[in-house]
């Protein structure tokens, strides 16, 4: 009986780097969906088929990742039945994988629109808003793993309140599109593929709030989703 | 102590009962998300603007459902502490609200889509493909929530085989409207909602085929997400 604490101990150190495990496998899943959605973006930008090909390749990495991952966390459910703040911390590192994985889909398909653009007739400076929207909806999702990371809800708040200038980017790129179909039917294919592709971008920042809210439950145990961001930061925000 | 069988029989009635109640709560929200695709859809094809602001109203309610499914499911796993077919039970129906929910954001996109669309020139016939596509999303929906409801491996393979008729419909209306917008400029708004629309109601089907999936796991204990159907198939089809 003397060695019951001891034993509990070591138990609970093995509990703590299970759970440290799949935050980290978490953010390495992070890692090479910022890095997809970097080099689809870059495909899409230099006409490079060849590394749209490659984006939609790796892909399989992504979802391989996020299965195996899930997994994890569905075992230490079993075997831990984890309370509390370690349960947030399972849920979370759940719900933050499957955005992860549609980031990742987000990514196979601008580089889908990277492919089919190849040939299609371009106005010049086309690309120049997309580049800019793209660059941003990845600085968000860099921001919010570095959150997730650092359970920093300041930063997390941070990249929601950031989101919304990408949501305006992004209806100017659908309205800047319109006018060149409008002006010169010959750039309609070529618009179509970058609205696509603006869309993802759009939709990769919408994710990435995800996961910041998901790192708010983390830390605060509170379901912030579907809150207005007024309301969340006055709760919340310390800085 | 002769109590204790009796004590735990009870105990377990009423989890059995408690599982029951998310499932049965994940499908009035179902209900709900359905229904506001049928809303969104109507809204588009008959120039509604009235009943498009509805949807995108009624997309409280749907965003309300999921966090209170969620907590009762977060809550049953730290009373319950559920393993095996229990556990798969609760973390799909986590899955299940978080895809209808999504689903719910498809709607109200549509229903953005017939308000902008509201004094757009339009050809005669161009909606006709895509009440086709949402009836089609929509019967998809609706099978995916029988195989939830039923449990039902074999409709769930069904819904992803149809996925594929779905998506073939989605490539063609794009196709369609790029045509109808290099013929007549005029026609470049509307065919833009229109396409918009589309895209949505394809991933209304997509969304389904995740439900579908979350039912094999239910049933059969396997992660099937990113496996080939053919596989599936081969593995589970009893008919």
């Amino acid at each position: 009986m003397d060695n019951e604490p001891a034993k509990r101990q070591h138990i609970c150190k093995r509990f703590d780097r299970e759970l440290e495990d799949i935050r980290n496998r978490a953010l390495t899943m992070g890692g090479l969906v910022e890095r997809q959605v970097e080099e689809a973006l870059k495909s899409i930008l230099n006409n490079d088929v060849e590394l749209g090909e490659r984006v939609i390749l790796n892909d399989i990495s992504v979802n391989a990742l996020e299965v195996s991952i899930d997994e994890e966390c569905t075992q230490i459910l079993v075997r831990r039945q984890p309370a509390a703040v370690d349960l947030r911390v399972v849920v979370a590192v759940i719900k933050t994988i499957t955005d992860l994985e549609r980031i990742g889909d987000e990514a196979k398909r601008i580089a889908r629109q990277a492919i089919d653009m190849a040939g299609h007739y371009c106005k010049k400076n086309q690309f120049l808003d997309l580049q800019h929207l793209g660059r941003h909806g990845i600085q968000l999702l860099h921001k919010s793993l570095d959150a997730f990371a650092r359970l920093d809800v300041d930063l997390a708040l941070d990249v929601v309140h950031e989101d919304r200038k990408v949501d305006s980017e992004y209806e100017s790129i659908i309205r800047q599109q319109m006018t060149y179909m409008m002006e010169d039917p010959r750039t309609i294919p070529a618009s179509i593929d970058i609205m696509w592709a603006a869309r993802a971008l759009e939709r990769v920042g919408d994710r990435a709030c995800n996961i910041c809210e998901y790192v708010i439950y983390q830390v605060k145990g509170k379901d912030v989703r579907h809150t207005r961001l007024e309301d969340i930061e006055s709760e919340f925000k310390t800085q």
